[in-house]
């Protein structure tokens, strides 16, 4: 039995509380377990430089956590002067992957800001950072659709992110902190709703894995993807029929 | 008729939720009227390198908004690799505000970080923050005494935070953010349970104000922070009886 | 009786030096007993981003000292790589001050930078500040009304500014360094030659301050400002009698 | 057939010169087509602050760019103020991969740090890193064993890292930087020589990727470990009967 | 006799390989003695803003050492997050030194940026850069004529640096490393083929130098000058018939 | 004849106010023509990390101007975030120069850190730094002599610095501005009083420069040094007998 009770392949609670700040066009609170993430999507009328002049749009996301999110306090990255390595490589990570589902040529030139802000960790915060993002994304896209700025949902599919890893010899799936703490392997997995991959990261740097254990790690991973875009089907729901069947119909086949 | 019809001199409704983030040794969710802001009282066991030794202790805060805490999105202070002026001066003002109501001998050689997050804004950030932030620090300083690292509570009274300002020849209690970027005299007020002054910070950058406007300003703020005040009692008195009267013993006079 | 033997409401010896560094279109020298401040007044053909095309004016502030201005040397900033948030917040109020006289709209748009280089600091370093920066400003000014690139002083008022703290339980107006470091409160008051409050800044932290002492310090800090505006009015004579007519109608009634 | 002639499960040609730069503890020049790396080994003799007094060693490392290693010339970091993401994503990848064959305790408090500077990029920058990360890093072992400073070499087995990825519905092996341009999904495969994973991280931004693919990219990116593998073990012969004889018996069953 | 048998006047073995980056317009790797440096030579169809519609070209440069270049590991100055003082100076020491012999309107619009990347260093690294730089430099013009962009080479002279220092009260001609750091007098001179003086940096830090020791060490500088630049003039031979002659017929007279 | 009226070889007028700040240990104003420079020195009783243990005192300097220094405005360094390359080349040069004149060992542990700040530029800033930041650091020695920290000045010789360019084809001395912005050579000699160069930069950028312009050139800026030296001696005087004997008998022979 796992530290909280769960079956080894069981997520933790997942609640996805919608419109959470009132300024922006999307925002969830995201919560999994005792991992609280605030998503916000902001929708700027340009995008980037580089892309500019193309009629394409842009996703872009940024990562931070709260100074006393954690157990012992972090000093801010705006006192020390820079984004940390760890920082950067999350926030590339989470634009990469809701990019993968985004249909940018009917997006339009427009960027979409993805602010993931923790305000309380215990475990896989990169992955419900993805997966809130993807809720907070999709309502301000709602908006744009309700406002006639564009005529239809620019996204391809659903999209969840989840954590899985080895301890004592075993996959365990959605790893809280004292688990992950302890894992000889980590892995993040970002899985569109129709079962394909849109990122693997795989880490053993404690204990280098076997190819056995690498299927076992991918398997978990599917059925935690899988429970996790059922509830953001259940959230969506509420954007109202119009948006609601748009969506529904996107992805019928998932 | 205010805006939001409220009357002169009257606060926006104030929420203080205890023990909001579960790894903080203080924490509170503040809201007054949509202003929310998160603070967590951090203890840690030293003091910064110029007070070692001197068997003082130390309070200090940072503040810091989420970028779509606004109506538009702002750049984090992380990715522009500095701190700006505005958040500094604030930062300044809460530490300097709360040790004013600190025995940091009693405190002993520790210092209290104090995080103000604000999640939406509304108005007021910068007050809010400072109400809130008291009532973080003495919950950290209540499980100091609990666990007797202290013996007695080093605080020497209450202390809130109120704004008001002049629109239309009138003074406002508490202003919004809607009457805030029309008022053309901002004052911040920072105020002990005892009513003496401990910050006052008045700007009349659009109109200079007159003596009698100033004492106006003054008369308004002082009934703010008496409402405020009351707020704080009612919240810290669930920190149990011992807490609780080691407070209200310290502060009889208010 | 004081330190240096002045009165409890006396300001020390003011000295202002026209046209201090040849290259500036307005300097001054001034010395407030011995802190002694170098204002230049810079007249740049353009104005921020954020303000283009409205047709108004931009006056901003930046203040820095020299690292032996002070009893140990300080650290420049160039070298820690970056501005202190007390040189923020002193920059910032600078240039607060000097907008609330200036009519942005007959500047046209243009900037004029104030740049306050503290030299030798002996208490009072920003309030000599915008005393000094006042009148290169007006001077810079009036090189512009003499090119006729404006066709008057876009001014509104004479304005000047004092310290004023507490110390043994009684005011005392524009203290040097030894009484500062010494006083229990400490207020900044920025006026206007009419005698109206354009910033009140009043810090406690030491001992919070009653309502009654409050109102001792602003009668002693206006007795300061009608000294130092005194001053102000001579040094701005010899601007000559275009110049001098012009500020002296604008201002009549002070 | 593909851009420059290779079999779909072809690695380009490689070359490890050993010893190329004379004052590093370790050092190779590796070209893998015409990607061509300068990888160095520092041995310091005391661990970072966090891990002082355990006993253990630690292996970093750092990875850099020429300005003109590529088609056209980038922005130096140093020039910019700050190391990029990509940048620090790939030093934390090359570190993290190097220590999981490395027995830390067996090293001592001593830290190895590794320097990849790519000074012509053709594609597969960081697994060329890797690879030659690995051989600069066991030479300097080697040293350090001859030297009798350890007694034994401190590594647990060989590793490389190779990337492969999909091209026209193909897996291809070692992708050059036309194809990886071109690529619709790409992996990045770290493995030791006992055919275990260390790192796998895989991006399907363009367009998600299936599970049958993936199969197809972990069995391309076998053959291409063994292969590099197989050049390692040819350029670490030349160390010498003693070291060479500890190495092969340490990973005699690969 | 000197160290490495050398006499006093003789330089190291200078080695200059031609094209040793395939994707630099022009690029170098310059060998003298143990020292190594990589020189690219980047040609951008723009000038820096303070330049621009003047119908003048720009030469800058750039210059940084690998963190192992040298006997201890360096701290790489984008991990500093600043450029030291060190290396400004060089790379503007280089700039300035090769913008001498460049025809700026000959050039046209366009600026030649020039890397030096050294990857081995032993004393007089600054001086190969500038002499190796030259060769990449002229190298990439001569493609621009190749092209037909420009119609002639936009060089006025041949260029080489070599550093002369005092040890043992004797003039020493390009110093190693192991000399460097024990003269007491340590001089750079940059010249041109017509035996011209483009920069003196004279520093007698350890110990004052006589008007005597002046002389003898730019007498020994002038023969090093004339050394390198023949080897120049073989290296550039290769550029082919018409570039080689157009260089030939400008500095006929050297 | 010269824009000022001067002869080729005549130095501007030069005044150096001494004690010019107060709180400095050493401190001058020293004015060359309209150039002005506050030069500070301030003794501190450790010395860099480097040099711990060893017995030996460290100088070093720091340089500035101040954003009103020059004809249009600069932006200081602390806001650009960065400290030039032009700024650290200066104070590299200002440290060296000092040091060459101090014997460390008789300094003692301890550090002399020379500020030079520019108030008024009007050409050769650098050299008017180096020549009154001399006579800073021998009044703050004298203190250290007359508190009898140390025994004896710890100077060896005096120190000077001029500039000296090539206009029209002829050597002209103590370049201003205008001349310096016109001029093909520039050179700047720091020399001792004893007559032996300490540092010796002269660039032709404009123009290359022929070994008879060179002498030419070396020729006016002795006879400049000579002249300096005189008014430092003349000021040093009044240090009062002990102080000046002390000096005086060091460089008797000068």
């Amino acid at each position: 039995m796992r530290i909280d009770g769960r079956e080894y392949d069981q997520i933790r609670p997942v609640t996805i509380t919608m419109d959470y700040i009132k300024h922006a066009e999307g925002s969830v609170l995201i919560e999994v377990g005792a991992t609280k993430v605030i998503c916000t999507a902001t929708v700027e009328e340009k995008v980037p430089p580089f892309m500019r002049g193309q009629g394409r749009g842009w996703v872009t996301a940024e990562y931070s956590m709260l100074p006393r999110a954690t157990e012992t306090r972090n000093i801010r990255e705006s006192s020390r002067g820079k984004v940390s390595g760890r920082t950067q490589e999350i926030q590339r990570l989470i634009g990469r992957a809701l990019r993968s589902v985004v249909d940018l040529e009917a997006l339009g030139e427009r960027t979409i800001w993805l602010d993931c802000d923790v305000i309380q960790a215990d475990g896989g915060t990169r992955t419900a950072s993805i997966t809130g993002a993807y809720v907070a994304m999709v309502s301000a896209m709602g908006k744009l659709v309700e406002k006639q700025t564009i005529s239809r949902l620019p996204v391809t599919d659903f999209l969840a992110a989840v954590s899985v890893g080895i301890l004592e010899e075993k996959a365990h799936l959605d790893l809280c902190y004292a688990e992950d703490s302890q894992a000889k392997v980590d892995m993040n997995i970002v899985m569109t709703g129709q079962g394909k991959y849109v990122e693997i990261q795989g880490t053993g740097e404690e204990a280098p894995f076997s190819p056995e254990e690498l299927q076992e790690l991918l398997a978990s991973g599917k059925k935690g993807i899988t429970d996790l875009i059922a509830v953001q089907k259940q959230v969506l729901g509420v954007l109202g029929e119009g948006i609601g069947n748009m969506l529904k119909e996107k992805t019928k086949n998932v």
